[in-house]
């Protein structure tokens, strides 16, 4: 007999990227996938955004989780559109993932769409979710050694924000040395520095959220 | 015909941690499994360590990462016996990795092997190693809500050191929150709350680890 080999899981993983980036274009919403170890603070920067952003644009919000609701608890605070998907024990997003939470939400009404993933610096890298954008926040208590640890991460993404700057005074840091490391992997790459705590940096930042809206998914 | 399952990876990697644990048991080595998120300061815990215990005991090292030999190296300076063990793509330490590890490593010489695991907070607590003591690094600026996302790798270590504590006057972080987090999850687990930048609070942790070389794996 002829055994037949069932097709890996990235592979369809892959496809259903392909359909959710199909959705997307079909409603027009350009789609950002937020990536970050755990406490970086994306959920944070989310508040900030959607805090700052709220009476000009209609950003929808997917946020993963192993469990509870907490993050889009926090979120629904400054937005109306939030989703919660429970991963489980599953370290990552996936595209299926996606398209699921896409379904709870109104699609033709939003301009942006933001995707918070799981808190993970290894294996998001490697699951495309059909988003458009990808950005990673990094953060200063984390260390200047993160970008040599995880390449993958840091070369597959288009934007880089580094959170927590005003925590610089109390922790080593050499923002050179993580600069280096940074451009080695991913050169000329965007990056944003800045506090959601104090808000020091924060406006250069929503400028480009809101770039994103306007672009749509024409240009990306 | 009959198709044969081939057992999970999850079961094989099982059925190795055994065999880990019977050499560390042949060798009389207690082993200590060292995980947390990426920057927590595993690596910075290990160098305090190894610098104050290195005239008390022969300490070895197994240390993870995806690419590198950042944290052998800084190890190195305090330590004889340390192997890198570079993962690639995977987020997590296997139990073959480490057997692997233990082959290069001269284990009838050591008191104490120490095994730090790839910067993740999921993963990890889903393999099981051969170690026989389970340590969590949790850190201040993480925030405090960190037990409540990631319930499974709370609720299964021993040991819970939260590290960075001179950072709580300039974080939001609610130390009690936290503590209600981890007890809820895991009833009075041993926690070594501490700095390795300014050094408070290490005291404790070093004589818990001078114990667990003092105890063996007999008790293990």
């Amino acid at each position: 007999v002829e055994i037949k080999v069932v097709e890996n899981v990235l592979k369809l993983n892959d496809e259903v990227a392909l359909l959710n980036r199909v959705a997307l274009r079909q409603a027009d919403v350009k789609c950002v996938n937020l990536m970050g170890g755990p406490g970086c603070g994306k959920t944070a920067l989310l508040e900030r955004t959607l805090e700052a952003l709220r009476d000009d644009m209609r950003i929808g919000v997917l946020t993963g989780d192993l469990t509870t609701t907490r993050d889009a608890e926090r979120l629904a605070h400054h937005c109306e559109h939030v989703s919660q998907i429970n991963t489980g024990k599953s370290c990552h997003l996936d595209a299926n993932q996606v398209r699921q939470g896409m379904g709870t939400l109104p699609m033709d009404d939003l301009d942006l769409l933001i995707v918070e993933n799981v808190g993970n610096l290894i294996c998001p890298a490697s699951f495309d979710l059909g988003t458009h954008v990808n950005v990673l926040v990094a953060s200063v208590p984390e260390g200047d050694d993160k970008p040599y640890k995880y390449p993958r991460m840091y070369r597959g993404v288009d934007v880089l924000v580094l959170n927590k700057v005003d925590l610089l005074p109390h922790v080593p840091f050499d923002v050179e040395r993580f600069r280096r490391g940074v451009e080695a992997l991913n050169e000329g790459v965007r990056t944003f520095e800045l506090s959601c705590r104090t808000g020091e940096g924060l406006d250069p930042w929503l400028d480009w959220i809101r770039a994103q809206a306007r672009a749509g998914t024409a240009r990306a």
